[in-house]
């Protein structure tokens, strides 16, 4: 969307699932091969009781939402805040609510809220962000 | 480490490389295909002249210090803040620093200044963590 087509209030919401694949992948790609998110008796010894998703890969779907949907393409991102509330476990779908808060039209920023939510409604990750969309 | 032994000042560095491979495996696990990532071409006409590594694989880099090295082990990953300051470019080297800033001993909590420099020593991500470590 152009900058112009963003309106304070305006929500976004896309699903993603935390697949196995997908955190073994995270792992190998960021080096964090914490067993807590690939080994599952291991997992069963923790707080946890069961393996979860990073939460980086989970961050990584707001920033998928922002550099290619809302606003998308011509991105630029400046900012990410995430607070990490609540486990994402292996295989669980978790929809991202990004909403526009402010717009600041000399620099063509934008402020957003980046929230995720799990199947039960629970927020998994509270956030916010600072992007900027030239066009 | 254990919660006892991060003192604060205490720093920690990490060298990481933003591969081809890792920004095309980002890509594909994040959902984030933008062509400023993947397309030499495309790149070339945008603002920053060649491609760039996600920002969010960047730092992924940052959550793997926290989670495997410092304090590794048995981290509980709270809140990350990340500004974007300059671009990484592919196959860049970046260099991860974590810094010990407060400590809550009640609760176990680190909070930490967690920046990524280039080669050149140009800060790349101005960042801060909080974490949990129980033990």
């Amino acid at each position: 969307m152009k900058y112009s087509e963003m309106k304070v209030n305006d929500i976004y919401k896309e699903k993603f699932v935390a697949t196995d694949e997908k955190v073994r992948t995270f792992a190998a790609t960021s080096g964090d091969n914490n067993p807590l998110h690939l080994d599952d008796e291991f997992a069963k010894k923790t707080i946890f009781k069961q393996r979860i998703a990073h939460g980086m890969l989970v961050a990584s779907f707001i920033s998928k939402v922002l550099g290619r949907d809302f606003p998308g393409d011509g991105t630029i991102y400046m900012q990410q805040e995430v607070k990490f509330t609540k486990p994402v476990y292996i295989n669980e779908e978790v929809e991202v609510e990004v909403e526009v808060l402010e717009k600041r039209d000399d620099k063509k920023i934008i402020k957003l809220r980046t929230d995720v939510f799990n199947s039960k409604g629970d927020k998994v990750v509270k956030g916010n962000a600072t992007v900027m969309k030239p066009e």
